[in-house]
């Protein structure tokens, strides 16, 4: 008989205890055998190497997975219980190099490859934004993807310090360049804070990404422009990217770079809720920086988006099964 | 001449200063004559023996009586001082027994009984939500109260690891088992987080609880959803149970098991007020946990609705005295 | 050549490094002769002496400086560039005496004279809300300023403990008397809270303030509110005022005497972007207590505020000298 | 039958349960009658209006009262029980004004004046250690007492900012120059920290008080600073006073000017044991500041320390009384 | 090929990176075949159900995991490398009930007996110092131990409120009553604090227990205490239980009931090394509450203790094994 | 007539006021003709691009310039003024890549040379250990320097990660390596913790340094081990290193590589004391990391043992220039 790929549940060992996995999944090793029963695979990426304000998301994957032990299995609107749909997994982090930009890049992109070689859908936990370029490399390698970006930032920015090109600021700037996203078929929403220019606004745009600015998310409200965003990228595979930054920081305070006057929780979850029915190739959730929140909330909130996200993976995985 | 039942003002001595009772006002023992002047008694429970997740609500009351200092005397939009309506008091700390939850369960209960005879209406600060149950078992001993509930979970699960039947997820459908409840009068505000099954949620609506999840209460709107909890429950005594954690986390993240997208304090504030001229036996005040909240703001938030529940608390023992 | 008056960019140098003036701008005393070339002065007022509540506030100036090197150049929605439109710079901290109220007042309002005498606008990070009056003393020598005010406060108590006149509750009291503020011309947003009594709102009321209550915010919205404010102070020069505790302290919890069922940051965005077009004379920031904000969020919120503000008045600088 | 002095014990009331009251004594108004049966009373003195540095003292007695709860009655050396030995009570906060500091100075006076002429012998809980001056006055209003002092600091600074005399660095200057202290029988444990210059110190000397630095301390060890501290004070009346910044910072980490280098918590407890037999009026424990104490720690210490010089005081009202 | 029971090295995986195990070893189930593999098994017991006081320790073995990552292999003045010499596991956390004392002392026991039918020696992770009891009940079971305890406090109570058996202040009580530890063969070290009575120090020394107060610990220092605690115990098998509260709380806030005064951790770390030789059957570390740890350097703290006892530890098995 | 070099003083302006330099020193950038007036220059190098583990120390350079506005002038014990002996000034910070290694360690040295030039010796404020070296590579270009270095770790690992050569386990291999330093002349004081292997201290040993690990200094005391690190070194230039995680995490724990059982703040005093009369050409302080200092501790010492360095090295030059 096969493993059980079910979270261990709150009857049987409380929600504080035990060895903290993601979701309370069995942790698995790219090359166990088992591996080919895995639809989804949680991988941590413990680096913020392209941060250029307040460090720290390397000890977001650690973090998340503590906190993520209090997530029970069944959603309470939709009543899907993911797990249940699809067979997932904790896949370990990836062994990133602190100190080097460029091998950990190559490092990331090469777990990936396996992953995606293995037939499991990635959710990343991050680490800073940076972490989805190279994890963009190995899931779009055959072709652009669309993506449907929530985030206070663009990350389009060209570069840093006198040209230097990997960053936080810059992983979709790369993407593009690279033929890894679809930029027509990007949508960002959340954009707001001071800019230094104007200058990865203007590449957005000139290159057909649709960007929502918080004022007129606040004004349209979340379904509108949902219904807009799942129109703009159809039902071509997309990548999922949610910085955490792009909920206010009263409800997330832990994250290298704040942006006051963003969207609060409950909206977080009705605009995850609004990418059901989408071909979801891969999902991240980046920036947590625990060592900015003391009270530990940004945690809580980021693993609790993670399971709003992992319902709609779940389903686009069981529609292409299916 | 009577003692006076007014709390201490800040402008005879600053409101950081003097040892803290609840709002300042006079403590009194249960034994003491004065007993017979007081209407409504506050009444810590500071135990936290039913918590299945995160402890330190068996601190909350020694934090809210902190806090509460900071409340002053008249409501900002009715003007009414509610300490000049009727008589009220610190009643003390219930003596707990930390080790032991059926011990304690008696032990509250015996005290309540004693405020009950004692013609006292009791506002209970806890402690974890099992405290509930045995503050009805003095309460509602003579016929099932009606209940209006903030919260964002149902505490309507049955058991617990093989059966264990008192935990702070439980009180309500012990309650409603012995009678304490009528479930039909029971209208449970705010509900929402992922859930272990969906046995809970199955036992409130087939004994016919008006359950209004946040998805509801945000897209009717507070007035409306109160409305109709208002005719719910008529003119019948009820009891007003307020976990602190119905509220966002965000506003709130001193709770022990504490779930995204929850509806803000000012909305908390409009619920409260939503209950004026109900007929209201006692409150109850729960879920502060002080261990996780550095900044000190859930307490804070805490005693700012226990002030808003005290007004139409106050307003319902003044109009069944005239 | 004469110097620059631009932030240091974070391309130039990290936005964490440096020695943190407000904003990056250069640090002028107010003897340098460069000081004739400034337009807008940050002046710091470190100083807690009127808190009657929770101290901290002498540490304001320190946080906000630390935290106001991470706020960039451009306004996300206007686009305007405000240290581009005008020149600005640091002018250091008022040299306050810590442990005598009078001998304060009298040191800031000398201080200011100068600024003023010097035709620079100041913008104040206080300290308690007492440092608005010795402020006021200075700008609006000549004639009553208007006055559009956030807060949760009112702040026109008459006095505290037997008749004390100076402390952070009744600044504007004291204004209006010296006639310093036209009380017919001051809108105060926000308020909120329970009262010791009604004495400073019926003083309000009798001068014919304008008072906003936040259940009234709430009801008709940003933009009609601050249109009605634009009609009521119209082109009369007018000071700006904004206590940090009119924002909701999940947003803010570092302040001495918080208030729940705030508004959001968001709306306190749209409330400093109402103010565009308005003859502004000074602005002040106050009442972030750092040593409550173990977060560090509530400097963040006051900084991105402070720059909010930074763009009407620069705006109306600018306007003045066209 | 008389009231029970005794401390609520644990085994009846949870330690972290009830009214925290200092040691969980009973609260008793100066005006009571019951006062007569007080030996030794605790007061009070939530202010910080001498601080020239980092403030919060105000907050000290209601954390030091919350902290208090958790000690026991007997002294685990020397087996006392200091509440059998002698009657002990609260006497509550004195009611001071935040922004005065000249009424505060008469308000502190005026309510110690009252203890003593009830016959009791004062334990104050500051506040700053400007407290210890007005405590004094009322203390030592018939003849210049003795002093043993541990801090860091020896505030027999002259003057602060142009000539203002009364901050918490000057109390004992003016204690001396008002013959409350007789500085011939003063002896000041633990000094050490930068200076601004030499003034201070100077005048110690020049006035001929013992100043024990901490290398001298380290050097000789307690015990035999002790004995010649004790050698020094003879049995003539003394006044202890014990400011918390005397501990080293890692151990208190929560007041206001913290010096490196300090004594530890074990080597506070010897030097209090080292006070046994000597003839106490009165003592103190100031700048406990809990803005500054993220752990709570330093209020911790600062009641264990307190309870260490109960004991001594306890005996020295037992020896007078026998 | 057997598996690698080697920590993963900080130089193929960051120390911060990865799921968290106890020392980065191998997480093995009670019931998989390598068991047999194993001499040393690290078990968490999450559990605080016997805390009369502050809560938390339920989160302990959780933040021991996190912090244990930090841990290098080999030891900086024995060169041992514990690892090498015998194989050790993570075997998880038990399965406690939060809220039923009596049951989860049966569940703990019933897991530990597994562990010792395995012939694994078990190092336990609290918890708080309750959870000493079962696990002494299923390692004693044939016959009492010796024992070397490290705490402030004796743990040698009767009962608490009215007669209640099972709290974190009786363990040792009633494992003298139940015959698993043999009074004259234990030594305690460290002890300290208030007491409510003697009752605790009376059962020691009437039953031959070696109670090592601080004070003496100090007086004749660490190598001439162990050399003694050698001595008592001798070549039997002992349980070796270090309570973190036993280090002074300035190095280890994040416990339960600090008491100050204790010894530091290089003096800890001394005593862990006096154990050298002794014939260890079984370790704990208890009383870590990471609630109160804002810092978590008591986590940190608590590893660091836990190397150092893994060391001894090892040399016995290594010494039974040749 | 020249500029003033002095301190502001705190009785001109509070300590906590201002815009914070080191030390409250003038600011001045290297192009500027004062320059040639200082002897002394403060630079910060926020940088913490070599951390292996716990990032957060690009954060100490703004902690440490804002908690030493709170040191005073003279020193306690030899009543030296530094400021009044040499000119001392706040340089400012080096512009690091927070994303490159290899750019910043470049962009160090460039500036390094400059400040040689000017003929100032640097006093750094790291950052991690990695920017001794390139520090180093500037001071020590003309002949290899010796040192005295205060650390829990040898720093003289060779690489890291598959041969990764940069990292703050790595600078002092490489500076010998690069002939920087002399080994025969480096004395490394409070070596401890947990190995990854014994490599570094082979190469320490095989090349002549001397180590003194913690036991070695704790058992022969401060001054005697001082005496021989002064005898090693001789009159010889030498750089000076304080790793702020040479003491004891307890005073202070922010800082990413904690080990327990270091010396304490006292014992860090006599160390620095005990450089009096050598020949130092450069200091620096590094590893403070602020968001793992949540009471602001760590600065506090960190700045703290600043003054204490500043003193011998001001002496040094005082010396070089008679």
């Amino acid at each position: 008989m096969s493993r059980s790929f079910l979270p261990i549940s709150g009857f049987e060992l409380p929600r504080f205890a035990g060895v903290p996995t993601f979701m309370r999944l069995p942790h698995l090793e790219l090359g166990e055998p088992d591996i080919s029963e895995v639809s989804i695979g949680f991988v941590g990426v413990p680096w913020d190497g392209g941060t250029t304000n307040r460090p720290g998301a390397r000890h977001g994957p650690r973090a998340l997975r503590d906190a993520s032990t209090m997530i029970r299995q069944v959603h309470p609107v939709s009543g899907l219980n993911p797990f249940e749909a699809v067979n997932c997994a904790d896949l370990g982090d990836v062994a990133v190099n602190p100190a080097d930009v460029m091998d950990t890049l190559q490092r990331v992109t090469s777990v990936y490859q396996k992953v995606i070689a293995a037939g499991v859908r990635p959710f990343t936990a991050g680490g800073d934004h940076l972490v989805s370029l190279p994890v963009l490399r190995a899931v779009a390698k055959d072709k652009p993807l669309g993506m449907i970006h929530f985030d206070a930032h663009t990350d389009f920015y060209n570069s840093y310090f006198g040209g230097y090109k990997y960053t936080h600021g810059t992983p979709f700037r790369r993407a593009v360049e690279e033929g890894l996203l679809d930029p027509k078929k990007v949508v960002q929403i959340g954009i707001r804070g001071t800019g230094y220019d104007t200058e990865d606004i203007d590449f957005a745009l000139a290159n057909g990404v649709r960007l929502v600015r918080i004022e007129e998310l606040f004004k349209r409200g979340v379904e509108d422009v949902m219904a807009e965003a799942r129109d703009i990228v159809g039902q071509d595979a997309i990548y999922v990217s949610f910085d955490i930054d792009g909920i206010d920081p009263s409800f997330a305070p832990g994250t290298g770079t704040p942006e006051i006057g963003g969207f609060n929780t409950f909206e977080a979850q009705q605009l995850c809720r609004g990418l059901s029915g989408l071909n979801i190739a891969a999902c991240d959730l980046v920036e947590v920086s625990p060592p900015f929140d003391p009270s530990g909330m940004t945690a809580w909130v980021g693993v609790s988006i993670m399971f709003e996200l992992l319902c709609p993976l779940a389903e686009s995985v069981a529609a292409s099964n299916s």
